[in-house]
């Protein structure tokens, strides 16, 4: 699907999603993509090799584990960046509304298996 | 500098820009910058001949006029790309609080001299 030419509305994007931690994707700019997902619960731990991932909070409260950091507490209107290499861990006690920015193609979890399940809303 | 180690308010970080149409660079991640920037007025017809741009309208409302397309009409929590080489020109009648994503060094204008004048917030 080629990106809209049109704005789109992520909260209206927010509706169509019924599941959690499966990111949609909404934009597409300089081959990188601009997905929405829902989160709610425990992600598991991962680590994305070669891209820095950016995670900004729309909704809900999200807890990102970092190795060797503190804990990122994020509310809404909240934005973080989990550099490449760095294995990290999502974490939602609620259910949130979050954005993430990174290249296409790049797998939910650092596997590639799971970048082909993605897809544009 | 370096990219913040902790999550970002976007409110807060607003709350320290005083002029329009001077992004600041928030986050960095890949190559690229997030800023946000306060706009009101118009601002002039420009091109970004190498990189696609995202606006996202984080308050007030945002009109971005667009070659070829209808204009662009951006209200809070609504996201919009400008493709690369195609000449655009935003425009706010009240000021409206704006975050872009774009290369780093990516002037503000298509002219090279406006990039250095951007900072970290």
């Amino acid at each position: 699907m080629a990106a809209p030419d049109v704005p789109v509305s992520l909260s209206a994007k927010y509706a169509l999603i019924d599941d959690h931690w499966s990111p949609k994707i909404v934009a597409e700019f300089n081959g990188n993509h601009v997905k929405l997902v829902k989160v709610e619960g425990t992600f598991e731990w991962h680590t994305h090799d070669d891209t820095d991932e950016v995670f900004m909070c729309l909704g809900g409260e999200l807890v990102i584990e970092v190795d060797g950091r503190e804990p990122a507490h994020l509310a809404a209107g909240d934005l973080y960046v989990v550099p490449r290499g760095v294995r990290h861990r999502p974490i939602a006690s609620e259910e949130a509304l979050i954005a993430i920015v990174e290249p296409a193609d790049t797998p939910n979890t650092g596997d590639e298996a799971t970048a082909a399940e993605e897809s544009w809303i």
